[in-house]
């Protein structure tokens, strides 16, 4: 055969399969409208992150607010009617900010300017009367240890290296400078470092600090430094006057403290399968937030948006066929002990998981999902897309899931899934004191759910392979 | 030849063409990333807005801060070194708001609950003692009518259709609603209404009065009755008391006026083009705002996203083959007639338009277009939209243009075209006291600009059939 008439095959093929599927493609067009309109007009998704938000607060792992949280939505949980709702146990690391972080730049004696900070999580505190020390700019790491201890020792390392604003996801351009918050204490503290500061996490232009986890990884204990991050205005206005006058002092004082771990909880519920009870499809976000806003968006927007797919099949009386779970993952943060716990669990119960979506990348407008599958479970997906269409729904690629429910990866059997919502916004909130309700637009947070739950319907029909 | 021949012969055509072409989309693939780079990385429609917005504030026809804005945008034009920058002068409406309206819902003599409301764009006012009647609560023009002057004459009628809130795109939802506030006034003199209270045009629930433009029609001078917006916690506060007391009475009070007409002007500026000058591209948005707040969204963001992309050719040192000039429209809030203007002048000098896109649906993460042309450009445009996907612009369909450009309208050689942002936090925002620069995200800004530049490069590179 040459190349047109197998193109000539496979296009009459195609042309077969698409008369047999139509009638099939019109009543999933149907249910996805169902979605669409109860999810836009009769959600319970809003008013959850209202109550998430402004009744409970921050959540971090091992606060009241997490504990709160855990109640909260069980309850919720309960109300809808599910088959089953449990708490699955957990142990949590319990990190608290104490006092708030004080700092300022010295140019002089006496002449100083107050600047914007917080401390990173998981940091030490500096001693009780805070640190003072000249600073040392770098952009990355190869620039650290290019300076060398004979640069470093006994200095504040200032990593100053933006996040790249010329990428489509702002996501990208994360992964492209988190490394600075990650593991700049870490590897200043080699140079005999006394402190780090780090250029917070966001393309925007504001006072805003952006905490976020750092790790000292093996660094032994007498040789963590504290590490803050700072605004990104504090941070363009301390880069400027270091070129000035680069022997300025830079003081910081923050009373944070790791604790022993406690208990805590993911909150669990599901409806069990019609046809296949023991296959389990799993949608989530992380229930712990960071401690400066109310988590609004990271990530109780995907907290609302798991609960409110369960909530619309519930509505609709649509039974699934697989059991359907909503796991609300606790510890995301600073550890994910709640997807570890889960997916241990999982194991040990030799539960198979088919499905597992996440949503933890803000309430905006979803534009579609990355998964992490195989190219016969991908193809699958990719003739669903007319599906999504009338609802601007078009992002389909392979790529990530998302960090709670990549602990679920199995070789074969399973398709991982992250929702990707529109991400241009996502880190003017990200882990700041203005991640709070009114960042949050309802019509914009009802209508992920609404794709969430069109994505989880169409694996329920169609299985996996 | 049966069909799969045929279908044989046209894949075989799609990849020669294909093949040859690959070069120049490579081509072009290189120039959008150079536009995307500038835009995001060294772009000045934000800096422009913020003077705009901040530094000017609201923009009503005939106001100082039209007259303002004209002066600044004509500067800035100049600054931008284009091959010619002019003001067209055009005379357009005057309509004052005076004292800040004032409304009040009267349950028994003296036991009052304030709420919020604005006048309409056009509207009379009450007189100065302000006007209370009883309400009669109507959904639309059929129901009005179904009542008749019998239960109508002497009262306030209050029109209480919601925008619907399950159509993907808002502008939709606007459109199925905004006939009450356009013509509501006129509608209800008919059958002897003393005043109009409308709902105001949005989804959202919130305690914001939404003007904008609404006409008598040919109703005489001195049966116009007074119309207002309420804004919807208002309204949905309004409609319940109402069911428990329909006789309560609604007060309210504006001191509103039309004026004789005032000269404003479009602003233009242009590059001219190298191989044909004397066909014309146009990019454009309209000057002029409501008054209520900075009008950043509505149009501030078109404006200058409009600017952006004639200075992002400069920036790049591109030539257009075509003339390309920025068209800042005065007066599409309440007349249009910049736009006709425009129109009408273009007509008389026998000028070729070949190509006009609007941006006039807010300053939000660009969607892609909606184009008003024949197939043929119509096909041509579609085929570029692989070079869009990076950038996660998909939308491309037929529909409308945009209120000013439409003018523009010939039955052939002349595409259309409207950018289309992500429209759902749009009627959050639209003729409010919150249309304001904190209502704009720089990023989602700036790829709006990067879009439109990226359009108006193709079309000038391929031309229009």
């Amino acid at each position: 055969m040459n190349k047109h008439t197998i193109l000539s095959i496979l296009i009459s093929l195609a042309i077969g399969t698409s008369v047999f599927s139509q009638k099939e493609e019109k009543q999933d067009s149907i249910m996805l409208k169902k979605l669409f309109d109860a999810s836009l007009l009769n959600g319970k998704s809003y008013e959850w992150l209202e109550y998430l938000s402004n009744e409970i607060g921050s959540r971090l792992s091992g606060s009241l607010g997490a504990e709160k949280a855990v109640q909260y939505t069980k309850e919720q949980l309960e109300a809808l009617g599910l088959d089953k709702v449990w708490l699955q146990p957990v142990m949590v690391p319990r990190w608290t900010r104490g006092a708030k972080e004080y700092a300022y730049i010295e140019t002089s004696p006496g002449n100083t300017t107050t600047t914007n900070i917080c401390a990173l999580g998981g940091s030490v505190a500096t001693n009780s009367l805070g640190l003072k020390a000249q600073v040392v700019e770098v952009k990355d790491f190869e620039e650290l240890k290019a300076l060398g201890e004979e640069k470093i020792k006994g200095k504040i390392v200032f990593f100053n290296r933006p996040m790249q604003a010329n990428l489509i996801w702002t996501g990208a351009a994360y992964g492209g400078a988190v490394n600075q918050r990650y593991s700049g204490a870490k590897e200043a503290a080699k140079y005999g470092a006394v402190g780090v500061i780090v250029r917070s996490m966001t393309t925007r232009q504001d006072d805003y600090p952006h905490t976020g986890v750092m790790s000292y990884g093996d660094t032994p204990k007498d040789k963590q430094i504290p590490a803050c991050a700072i605004s990104t205005n504090g941070a363009n206005y301390l880069s400027s006057t270091l070129k000035l006058q680069p022997d300025l002092l830079f003081y910081f004082k923050q009373s944070c403290k790791t604790h022993p771990d406690v208990k805590s909880y993911n909150v669990i519920g599901e409806i069990k399968g019609s046809t296949y009870p023991d296959k389990i499809m799993v949608v989530g976000g992380h229930l712990d937030s960071w401690d400066l806003g109310d988590g609004s968006q990271d990530d109780g927007a995907g907290v609302v948006q798991s609960m409110e797919v369960l909530r619309l099949f519930k509505l609709l009386n649509y039974k699934p066929k697989h059991t359907i779970r909503v796991v609300l993952f606790m510890n995301e943060e600073n550890g994910s002990r709640g997807a570890k716990k889960y997916a241990d669990e999982a194991k040990l119960k030799n539960e198979n998981h088919i499905f597992a979506l996440e949503s933890d990348a803000g309430g905006f407008t979803p534009r579609g999902f990355s998964f992490d599958c195989d190219n016969k479970n991908f193809n699958q997906i990719l003739s669903w897309k007319p599906l999504f269409k009338p609802y601007l729904i078009h992002y389909f690629e392979k790529g990530g899931s998302g960090a709670d429910v990549s602990k679920l990866k199995k070789d074969s059997g399973i398709v991982l899934a992250g929702l990707r919502p529109d991400s241009q916004r996502y880190f003017d909130y990200h882990h700041t004191a203005i991640d709070t309700m009114d960042a949050v637009n309802k019509r914009e947070l009802e209508l992920g759910a609404f794709t969430m739950a069109s994505l989880v319907y169409l694996i329920d029909k169609y299985g996996v392979q």
